[in-house]
């Protein structure tokens, strides 16, 4: 039936995976608010000049028409918004006067694009953006705030290693403008390829295509090549490339300082990675990437970095900082390979059974008391045998069925369907063990040693 | 400037804001947990086939383009779904295989629809969908565990006085078979209109364009009026109208026991009302509406109720019974007036003043201290005088700022800014007020009077 064809590119989850979501939402949500982002969520729509005036390619792009529109609607058409940067740039102008800068803001939406679905890319996603935006010139302060929060968000859920790759572009350009070279974009990102297409194909493109000399591509893909933790040898590194230029030391600085604070705490995902520009036009100096560092063909789950005038309309010109973290593309590898499972179906911890038709008023009493201390709970709709109303519980992984007192006269026992034990119980005091309660988020290992030892995403 | 135009419909919320949305969310998401819903959620577009299925009218609907679509996506338009139970009935019979019935699923999610923005309709809405759906008739247990966690939401949310309202289509079937009427969609409909337009215009309709005798017309307007929470009261008024009919006597159980179960609860705002329908077709027994008491004039914030054959293909009809909360209407009063706000703009408790570019380290170490122990923090990000620094912090409305020692040789000093006071303090120890903690949503009281003695929504 066509009705119900899935749709590519359209992700859904059930139930169980869906409790994976909620609780990566949720931790994400937290941290954010730990680092003072307030929440923000704009309209799924934009005017199409909106979405188109920030340059990104037109062809993903959808667009809205209501089914039978007027006349008079032609010229207003609108279309999904494409990410939640171009939206926070149009949310931010227009309640300028409303906010308090700096302004520190998160989003957690699906957006959309039309584009051909791919390992890792789909037409219809979650992304959690945020974003540290002022009307004076931020400080360096802002870029280590936005990074911190990645890498504790980073580090807290459970997913596969990970790395919070940095660079900077004020370090690239005055790299670049050190050895001559004044118009760098293409140079920029054919190194950002690097580790795409390797060392010798970069090579061949720069002194081909881009113009430069066999000494200064040798130079370019030198500085591409340097990664790591410790600022001391990336320095080292940099110096002995014997260039120097005023943008280059501020794009050290900058780099320097957001990589040595994160290596002081006590645990860092962050490594500096020279290679690593970003397409996008608008950043001006801190770039960042993430990845997990077992897939590296899987792509980029982070990305964003430091922009001195997105949001900007005449005159106004509002600097900010802010990264994307793709909550779908986490979850196309984590839940599409099984690596994370819900402990079960539903949030239910206990399956009242139901005696017989007359005894329901007591089952009912039963699952109130439970639900009045906070325990999650649903009545069985039908007076069947126990064994079937036990065998729904568990088929949904619901921990507890409560078995009222078939005279009525009591509160009855409470069974643990996994040890098959069976006790009196009052639900006025009973309670499951914390871990019961509610629904867990369990690593499976042998997923991941399966997925470690295929070619997948390798 | 056209970018900034706001769109007619679409609303969007100030942070301070956004905490009451996400406080009603997370609040209505425990409530669907506690009784036992699991989440899902689907994809924001359909297949048009699919929306158009119901028939529903096709004015309100969406449809989405890609920009630059390829000849072969003809055919193949997408709309967006304008509520959640189409999307809901096409995921279960997707993913019957993989569902354990009785499904009990929750879903909030936004929808659209492209019809003209008035008082409490938007274009874009937040809906929190629940339905019990299941592969065998469903027992009125479905329809008490639906009411009772409406119930215990509504009781819970910070919103005016509200009610529930209930009835049963079985019973006015029942009713109209008896007093002859085969057909009786027209009927239905017209007396469902009684609160609107009022006893004399129904009658004209009933016994005009509807051809009842006067004393059938009489006798529906009658059972119409009938309302409250006594069940024996309920029951007497319509024997007094002396039909009789299976069906009606089944209605009258059904209605009964659902209003019954809730009324032994410690608070119940469930009231029988016999002239509500729903104009929907697809109910079968119980039906549901909810109303702010105060706010006549402001539309249904809840609606929905009991349908055998929503979710069917073929010879397979899985029964459900369902309620749609519109979050977004209930904010379309509560935000729009004022009735409730958030206790600051951001969730930082804390700001860690600067004191010089030198001491910046310590600033990021109290407030990373502070963090681990789950106390929103934010670093000023420059070394301004103190006065702009606590400026900053009164006008997001964040309760401490903490003063770094100007030597970089303690912890310093952590100010309470609505107090004044002022006191030495060590960030691996100190804690605010559990009520400074986090965002607080308050009521506004003096908003509610005045709301009350105006003629809005009246």
């Amino acid at each position: 039936m066509s009705v119900l064809t899935s749709l590519s590119g359209y992700p859904e989850w059930l139930p169980e995976d869906q409790f994976v979501v909620q609780s990566f939402t949720r931790l994400i949500q937290q941290k954010f608010e730990l680092y003072g982002f307030a929440p923000i969520e704009t309209r799924a729509v934009e005017p199409l000049n909106v979405i188109l005036a920030k340059g990104e390619t037109d062809k993903e792009i959808y667009t809205l028409r209501r089914l039978q529109a007027a006349e008079d609607e032609a010229g207003k058409d609108l279309g999904l918004h494409f990410d939640l940067t171009v939206p926070f740039a149009r949310y931010v102008m227009e309640n300028r006067g409303k906010l308090v800068f700096p302004f520190r803001r998160y989003q957690i939406q699906k957006a959309w694009r039309g584009e051909r679905p791919s390992l890792g890319r789909y037409r219809e996603f979650l992304q959690a953006d945020f974003d540290i935006i002022d009307e004076n010139p931020l400080t360096v302060q802002s870029d280590l705030e936005v990074i911190q929060t990645v890498n504790e968000i980073m580090l807290a859920l459970p997913v596969p290693e990970f790395r919070i790759l940095i660079n900077n572009r004020k370090l690239l350009g005055g790299f670049y403008r050190a050895l001559g070279i004044e118009e760098y974009g293409g140079v920029l990102r054919t190194v950002d390829k690097l580790p795409k297409i390797g060392e010798e194909k970069v090579y061949e493109i720069l002194t081909g295509e881009q113009g430069l000399s066999t000494e200064a591509a040798r130079k370019c893909i030198q500085l591409g090549k340097i990664k790591g933790q410790d600022m001391d040898a990336i320095l080292k590194e940099v110096n002995s490339l014997g260039l120097s230029h005023p943008l280059l030391e501020e794009g050290l600085y900058e780099l320097g300082y957001v990589l040595s604070n994160c290596s002081r705490q006590v645990r860092s995902i962050v490594h500096a990675d020279l290679s690593i520009a970003r397409g996008l036009d608008y950043y001006t100096g801190m770039v960042v990437e993430g990845k997990f560092v077992q897939f590296p063909k899987y792509p980029n789950i982070i990305g964003g970095g430091r922009y001195d005038n997105l949001a900007s309309t005449g005159s106004v010109k509002l600097p900010g900082v802010g990264l994307t973290i793709g909550i779908t593309r986490i979850l196309g590898l984590v839940l599409h390979e099984g690596l994370l499972k819900a402990s079960r179906m539903t949030s239910t911890c206990v399956l009242v059974a139901l005696v017989s038709e007359e005894l329901r008023g007591q089952s009912i009493q039963i699952a109130n008391a439970l639900r009045a201390r906070g325990i999650p709970s649903e009545v069985f709709p039908r007076p069947l045998k126990y064994g079937r109303q036990i065998a729904y519980a568990e088929r949904k992984g619901i921990p507890f069925v409560w078995f009222p007192d078939e005279n009525g006269q009591g509160a009855g026992e409470v069974r643990d369907i996994r040890t098959r034990t069976q006790a009196p119980a009052d639900p006025a005091s009973w309670s499951p063990d914390p871990a019961d309660l509610s629904v867990q988020i369990v690593r499976d290992d042998a997923a991941l040693q399966r997925l470690l030892e295929s070619t997948h995403y390798r």
